[in-house]
């Protein structure tokens, strides 16, 4: 009898998480009952709003529960089915979380077409994070032509797509990275204008020379000192999208040091989560998944092999240790 | 030959501006040249702006010259005319500054009618201040009915409008005064829900009980200590207006302690300045007019009598000791 193997969140982390948060269970794989399918999971991701999902309370969500299986975006393909929409050997998007099986009632379950690019992308450039950088760039920062837009954890899942979009609306890209690897990505695949490694112990003067004429749109993805600095930079009705600030998941809380720059710049600052306006997803994805289909979307993955090393590739992730979308593959 | 009287700027204060940073200068009226006017300003002005302008950068606008006219809205009287758009007796709006007369090509005046109230009004609830609480209702927090709107500076020029349109849009108004007497005067007069002095030991507990579901719109006036208090009760999609920092033009900073709550509540903070956008400024007024004309505006002044005290004036504004719009008659 096949075996489903899972990770239950063991305990509760304060600060940076260990892999003794986390227990591997083992269980039968399901039956599908009548209306049930069975999915198979390949790719599983790992996304740092985990970590705060992992706290006892005060995010936008409802915590992740202890002994609960660890919640996380799947890509499969059912391997049973009792319901009528769905066939063995068809692929889904699903929140499957971190485990090998999911048993559905079809109801969290989006098929999906084999492209020409591998199913792990479902869960990157064409899937949640892409269509967090477009919610970004088409709702919020709206780039002109000319206009400046910076962007932190530029090579990540979201930066990656966020500083792609800005590119084709024609606004210079200013990338925001850790570490001349992925700065010279940045510059070199992604189309970055300039790329910074935000490591850098002259940060301050190098972003001030790769802004020349300010910012217009920031999208931060990370917080800390490097946001502090941006901030400084802002134009005159300057938009920022603020969609996560995992430099402060696990410490010091990011701040914004001084009000008056919101006033002065007549800027607008906007918190967002994309799942709150499901209606943009179509859009998104469809242009998206046009996009990488036709190899124009860009993209890069860091795939750690097996279930068993979940929790290391996320603790990597929060570290920083990743290069592009961090995916675990299961099959 | 009549006499005009000016304030120039001196000297540039630091922190909170002083006499001395102003000096009484004596010209002789102007005469019109051909297409110009002269207009004998009744009412002056003052408001936390100047302040901003006084120093020598960094703000939205050009700082003010020194040895030049302090700038200032006024209202006034058209007394010599040789301009075919203005004639004698006619009251124009203008910014003629702290000075009793002004010459004016016309470009800059905009005339209003005598209505059932005094001409200062024009300088307040049916001016500036005024225009300046409808953006922020209308264009930033656009409160439904049974949402929460604060208010700092809540009995304020343009606090006490904002109040007013909330509740007119069906939201519960909080308000945020310095002193027992405002915060009555919020409550019994301008028709605020709760009014809370920030100058109580016990701030913070009265501002959570009187936002038991959570704030919705903030419109931002002050800054310090009590906005952190009013961020930390930002209820998802929350609105906050950042249109003055008053508490900071002379000291530290207001902060945002933790970016995180932006995230967290996907909250909208703008900052905004009324004259950015000149196209909204006849539905406004119009609207203003209109509800003051049938009494349905409430509005409070501080009338401080003769140009030499504009100084005192200015400065009791800094230190929150006027009661409503802060108007200097001239006339």
């Amino acid at each position: 009898m096949p075996v489903n193997k899972a990770f239950v969140l063991a305990s509760r982390p304060s600060g940076m998480p260990s892999a003794d948060n986390f227990r591997l269970i083992e269980t039968p794989v399901p039956e599908p009952g009548e209306g049930q399918v069975v999915v198979r999971h390949h790719f599983l991701s790992v996304d740092p709003y985990m970590r705060s999902r992992m706290n006892a309370g005060g995010s936008y969500a409802e915590p992740q529960a202890i002994d609960a299986v660890m919640l996380g975006g799947t890509v499969g393909e059912i391997v049973a089915s009792r319901h009528k929409r769905f066939k063995v050997g068809e692929i889904v998007v699903n929140y499957g979380g971190w485990q090998l099986y999911a048993l559905s009632d079809g109801s969290d379950l989006n098929k999906v077409e084999r492209r020409s690019f591998p199913l792990s992308v479902y869960l990157g450039a064409v899937g949640m994070p892409g269509v967090t950088a477009w919610y970004g760039i088409n709702r919020i920062l709206k780039p002109k032509a000319g206009e400046t837009v910076a962007v932190s954890a530029a090579t990540g899942a979201v930066g990656s797509v966020v500083g792609q979009l800005a590119r084709r609306a024609g606004a210079r890209t200013v990338g925001i990275a850790g570490g001349s690897e992925k700065c010279a990505y940045a510059t070199r695949e992604l189309g970055y204008d300039a790329c910074i490694d935000h490591r850098a112990t002259n940060f301050a003067e190098q972003l001030a020379a790769a802004v020349p004429k300010g910012i217009d749109g920031l999208f931060e993805n990370v917080g800390g000192e490097p946001f502090k600095q941006c901030m400084s930079h802002l134009n005159d009705f300057a938009r920022v999208a603020i969609c996560g600030l995992i430099a402060s998941y696990n410490g010091a809380p990011t701040t914004l040091p001084d009000m008056r720059i919101v006033l002065v710049k007549r800027a607008t600052i906007q918190g967002f989560i994309v799942s709150d306006d499901m209606s943009i997803w179509p859009a998104a994805l469809g242009e998206l998944g046009g996009l990488a289909d036709k190899g124009e979307l860009k993209y890069r993955e860091t795939i750690t092999e097996g279930l068993e090393r979940t929790p290391d590739a996320f603790i990597g992730l929060l570290n920083g240790r990743n290069f592009g979308k961090q995916i675990v593959k299961l099959a």
